[in-house]
């Protein structure tokens, strides 16, 4: 059997009301912020073993660090239901958003001469994407 | 599609030796630790709104931060291979296992209780037995 | 003699150009983010020992939760500099400032029973307006 | 006004008892990890810088961010008195001082060519003390 994450299964169990917060993309966007701050820490350990281009991967390896500690803050933050505060999750949303993006852009840069990137680039746009989508149906 | 972990990809993508380390048991860690951050995290949450049982699960509270913390930085650790130390990579993942199972012990009392403890307790177990195999591999 | 942090003495031996930051708004920044983290993990835990408020401190502790965890995610990115990028450094300041606010303004709320609320509002404060003194510097 | 942490504040406001744990030395271990987490997040950015070097700091980078971590983690721990375990508190202690004593190891070997490992080095040492005495008092 798979390990996989319990996101859906710890928001059901949650036992009080989490308001007007679409859950399918509150799902989808704790998922991704795990895998994207997994990915970035691999990341930053792959650029750090590239020994031909390491220097051309400083910048990468920095914006991967960024990234997975903003996403790491952003599922911890997202798994509260708690005493919700809209204005907290929304520039907390907007941060890994951002964050996602600029690592994208950055590993995207390197994505043809190293795999490892361009899997990273990948869980940072699903990441980004899906911080969007849930900003949006924040209302 | 349902959003995923991609720690098998970028275990794959790892451009330099990962050493003697068992590769699944290695990826099963990695999964284990994320999944059981996420539940610890959603799990102190859920028992803040438990109102009518605050008070007894004050402990479980406590232990499920320091579950998700430990659990966190342990999931970063295992994702980098560069300049491995079996050292610190044992000290690590004995002090997970020791969150973990003190976490699921604690869980386990109020899973009959509260469902969300039941999640979690079973996540604490996964990640604790992951963290036995991974470390048995370590020879 | 007192531990202190050596953020001072770390941002001085940077090999490298930190560009137009204010070094005296970011040392202090870094360090408010580090006190504040500290405070917030500390006074979550001091309101799960308060028995007879627990459940009206139940939102408290949510949100020290939230606060410490993106305070520590901000002291790690503000002490990068390499490959520095202003927009990420601005989305992350202000999604700090915004949970420091957040913070405080419930830690007020129960200042006046609960004097671990007091001196976690004040570091709340100083936290929010190093935040944003340093994004202002950034032009 | 110099920023200051806010350990003993926190800690002198707790409102339950902290057991037989050595006040002074958990102060001080609380605030060494404060000060190496801050520490190590700079050193592997300021070695990131390191262009001449970057190869040979690559073990460094990698281990600096696995203090970081480490350290991080272990400092939210100590913030928590409630529902304190034992075994826990030796396990997560033992593994920060393993990760301090092994990141100082590599700092040293890069600190006569880089003042920001003689720093760094100089934090995990005072940081493997402080675990390593607050360890010895639990008795």
């Amino acid at each position: 059997m798979a390990a996989s994450l319990v996101v859906e299964d710890m928001l059901r169990t949650y036992p009080a009301d989490i308001g007007q917060v679409d859950r399918q993309k509150l799902i989808r966007c704790i998922e991704e912020c795990a895998a994207c701050a997994q990915a970035c820490s691999a990341c930053a350990d792959a650029c750090l073993s590239e020994t031909q281009d390491l220097e051309q991967l400083a910048k990468c390896i920095r914006t991967n660090m960024d990234c997975a500690d903003v996403c790491t803050a952003t599922g911890a933050v997202l798994s509260r239901h708690t005493g919700y505060d809209a204005n907290l999750t929304r520039a907390v949303l907007n941060a890994c958003a951002v964050a996602c993006s600029t690592c994208a852009d950055e590993c995207e840069r390197h994505a043809d001469r190293h795999e490892h990137c361009q899997v990273c680039a990948e869980a940072c746009r699903r990441c980004e994407a899906a911080c969007n989508e849930l900003t949006s149906s924040l209302g």
